[in-house]
């Protein structure tokens, strides 16, 4: 199984890659224990889980002059850049989503990267997993509106919302990922990937 | 009154600058012609509407290292085109947002403007003015949580929802000022601007 971690935000001093390098191991250790009796074949191979540098992808803003919907090969993106970043999706079975909340809504760079995109999207599971004050609860019910109704991509039920430390947000500390907060959501994780895999069953 | 039309998409090919040509003679006839008791003052000085082009503005992705929330001048931005965006924004009496729906949710380009300032949109008049196949009223929707939730901001109760014929979406045909499509939504802007002005009475 081939995982990709995308996070939602470009700030070099954001609290994204702290919940990233938590979220790697501790994903490749609960899919390689975890296996439901109709997927033992690929329970064998170990997954891969790797992640996404949104800055690095270098997206422009969309442009496009032709509707990704009606775009079906990767050739006809005009932007190269655009290219690279539909076959990266294309090639994963599951994209995990860490972003945090902006304004009650989410980061722009993320949606960016949504939009230029439209028939990798369709029926893709994603995990979503978001980060605030309060846990970025809004941000999610945003990104399912447009993820499920907009792209009918298939966002599990079980999400993450990480309630981060005043000073987290506000302040000069960062999440790590030895961070106690980070705990209870463990379980929460294992939740998400029983969950995938029973959809990967039906 | 200073007004400015902030369209939502940078696409050269997009419906936004026809509803924008529509829109801005039309909101300086009628708020022109709409007086109220006890704005006798400022309704003999002719209004500006002006449209401002986020592609001109060139904000890069948001990327700051201090949150907008903590920045009070616009001098401690970090990049020129956000001081810039900073006092233009500043200087506006009402905000008319123009923009389509993406993927049931509002454009990147849009929330990158958004997110790079903060107290510049409080209690801020913000008129929505959303178009698509249905009139992009999901957009509407989810940019009304992130500016009078996230920001604090004043969202006119009355929207402009446009819907767009299928071939101005998918096809070559675009809206332009003339398209009888825009006809309703001229008795709306009457009830917007009516609840403008009974807002700033208040």
């Amino acid at each position: 199984m081939t995982v990709g971690i995308l996070t939602g935000s470009v700030r070099p001093s954001g609290n994204g890659a702290g919940i990233a390098s938590w979220l790697q191991p501790c994903l490749r250790r609960i899919l390689s224990s975890s296996s439901s009796p109709t997927t033992s074949s690929t329970s064998t191979t170990a997954p891969v889980v790797t992640t996404i540098d949104l800055g690095a992808l270098a997206l422009p803003f969309f442009d496009g002059d032709t509707l990704p919907a009606q775009i079906t090969t990767p050739d006809a993106y005009a932007h190269d850049a655009v290219r690279q970043w539909s076959r990266r999706l294309a090639s994963l079975d599951v994209v995990v989503i860490v972003t945090p909340q902006f304004n009650w809504g989410y980061p722009a760079v993320l949606k960016n990267a949504i939009d230029w995109l439209y028939h990798e999207w369709r029926a893709k599971p994603v995990l979503l997993v978001t980060y605030g004050s309060r846990g970025g609860g809004k941000a999610a019910a945003q990104l399912r509106q447009v993820l499920e109704g907009g792209l009918k991509a298939r966002v599990l039920r079980t999400t993450l919302e990480i309630a981060l430390d005043k000073d987290m947000v506000a302040g000069q500390r960062r999440v790590t990922s030895d961070w106690e907060g980070l705990e209870p959501h463990e379980t929460v994780l294992e939740e998400a990937v029983q969950e995938l895999l029973q959809q990967q069953n039906m």
